[in-house]
């Protein structure tokens, strides 16, 4: 084997170099203070569970991204955390026991089996907050807010939301009293965005004409609030359900226009791609020149039920090692270069270093020079005491 | 499976809940901030690699340590990381190419496939400092320094460190020519600390009597500073190496003394458990009421050779879990509790966390009470503006 060859690193499992890595150390801090001052406590769950508890209740997406691990201690199958999202779920329902309800944040690594075109890499670091115990649209409202909060915080200029509600599909799906095998086929059909597909698929399971009708509708609607207008007159006729997820994003949209009114909000009732556990409003956030979207989230309401509490939730999450790509800001150059040996010298350093600076000592034969270090000063003896100097 | 059952978590693989999580993430920018001023600079290693790659030159413990995962992508097999000691030396080899010294720190999660009793939990976060390219002893105290800094910010109050050099053993070895097994059979004696076990591996591989009872000495040199005094008259006739090291570890223990006097310092020059991939110097720090090292380190040139460049390397590491459970602070009551609704209530909000204060805002029929989300004030409507007032 070369010594390339051993270098190699598996597909989607990064290395972060400096001064990378020290950007993402500033955005978690960052993104961690913004949600402490917004109330969310930290919590870090387990990075491997036994497989049984990881994927309960989470649909068989999670299970395919899902590296499995046999247990030496037990033989039981164990799955290293794929998705934060539903652990939090189950450490709220059962490690926490809030009465009323409970903010919780995280940031942590996760590692994906494949990486897929939505997820980005297969080893991110998963930063994000989950609102629990409060089924309310003011809760689904405070994560949107807090999801383009973080975006801005990273340093994103121009910011594009796109909402949904899983609702209208679900509810749609119940009115036709589709079997498994007829919604999944009508799902691919609109995971696909083809007219063309969607309306086979419509004639093949739906005889009701109206309820026909809804379904190709739903492949159009997508577009900028007047989506929500359209999607009015398309299902006037749909279920209850269904009225009261569109009453659900016309008042989500209302609330993040006036707070963010530069945001570019975009409407689209079929987008069900990459949402694995979700039961209400859904939204993923995208910045100008990523394929992908950084942040994504919505309402999950009742994983924790199988844990013994279903509790109404909502939360976002995003990649930080994505993010922090749109961190601008060149390390500090700011250090001070410090000789290898002096009298009192080892006392002048520790000064510096308990006042908040940083200092690179050199070591006995050392040539590297300062600059390399990011350092633009030096310590020197002058009139017998340490001071440091430009270089 | 009852819902008892699904909860279980693997050994070792714990969850983190408020308030510890906020004592390590308190914990974790304290000492990567120590590290910064000290000049390490913040690397993120892959956290999974080929196994090829993951266990070239770390020897047999990291292998049965090491978690393995098919790549669904190559087919190829991979190992979870951990040891990030390693891969830092391989990023410093590989990637990095600095000439001269580096200095690299990290703070990640690993996974163990075995709970040890030298390593704690099988999920620790391990966090630390390397620094490459200097083979002088400078470069060694610096890292016991570090060692040493990074438990007292932890809070640790009294702190033992044992110090030792697998240079002794080595160098002994090689004069006694001995081979694998029988090298094995008498490592095995030593780290039992069974005299009558060792004078019997001794008297069948050994002939040479001086240096039989040179491996016997080693077996009784353990204790305080007198026991380097005790190994310059039992290694009297040994290789110049013995000598090398023995020095070594006198001017390592008079570097310490003089920077922390009040560390109690042990040598034992048959301790070599744990230490994979040492070359020089080892040490471990002890706090007193832990069973196990609270930082571990040493000296462990050439890792990198296999990835085209052998350089000089000294560092340490630590579990942050077990690290932050000697942080005794009471996590922070100084949160606002801010009712649901009312006029101009968003800006105010909004004002207060721009400022930096924690503002928990009660959702719609919320009744729990703000002491639980740690609030001791409240946001109240005086005299048509919102201000602070005691709960």
């Amino acid at each position: 084997m070369t010594i390339a060859d051993r270098w190699l690193l598996p597909d989607g499992m990064d290395e972060v170099l400096p001064p990378q890595a020290s950007r993402m150390e500033e955005l978690r801090r960052t993104l961690l203070d913004l949600y402490y001052r917004w109330g969310y406590d930290q919590v870090m769950p387990p990075p491997v569970e036994f497989l049984d508890s990881l994927l309960t209740g989470t649909g068989t997406d999670l299970d395919l991204q899902t590296f499995k691990l046999t247990d030496q201690l037990t033989g039981r199958l164990m799955g290293v955390s794929a998705d934060v999202t539903p652990q939090v779920a189950r450490m709220d329902a059962h490690s926490m026991r809030h009465q009323g309800p409970a903010r919780l944040c995280y940031c942590t690594n996760v590692l994906r089996a494949k990486a897929d075109q939505y997820q980005g890499g297969r080893s991110p670091v998963q930063v994000g907050v989950e609102l629990f115990g409060h089924a309310g649209l003011e809760a689904d409202l405070e994560i949107l807010r807090l999801a383009l909060l973080s975006l801005k915080a990273a340093g994103a200029a121009e910011l594009h939301l796109a909402l949904g509600h899983i609702g209208i599909y679900r509810s749609l799906v119940q009115a036709a009293a589709l079997d498994h095998d007829r919604e999944r086929a009508l799902f691919e059909a609109l995971e696909l965005k083809s007219p063309g597909a969607l309306a086979e698929q419509v004639e093949a399971s739906v005889p009701d004409p109206a309820l026909a009708e809804m379904f190709r509708a739903l492949g159009r609607l997508h577009g900028g609030a007047e989506v929500l207008e359209s999607a009015r007159e398309a299902f006037a006729g749909a279920p209850a359900a269904v009225a009261e997820a569109l009453a659900q994003l016309r008042a989500l949209h209302q609330g993040v226009i006036e707070e963010h009114p530069e945001v570019e909000i975009y409407f689209d009732l079929a987008e069900l791609r990459g949402y694995q556990y979700h039961t209400g409003m859904m939204f993923a956030a995208f910045v100008p020149g990523y394929g992908q979207a950084l942040a994504k989230g919505g309402r999950y309401d009742d994983t924790g039920r199988a844990f013994g509490r279903a509790r109404p939730a909502t939360g976002f999450s995003m990649d930080l090692k994505l993010l922090a790509t749109l961190v601008q800001s060149e390390p500090a150059c700011d250090g001070i270069w410090a000789p290898a040996a002096g009298d009192g010298l080892s006392e002048a350093i520790a000064a510096l270093r308990d006042s908040g600076h940083r200092v690179v000592q050199a070591l006995p034969g050392q040539t590297t020079s300062p600059e390399v270090h990011r350092c633009s000063r030096r310590l020197s003896l002058v009139d017998g005491r340490w001071q440091t100097v430009a270089l």
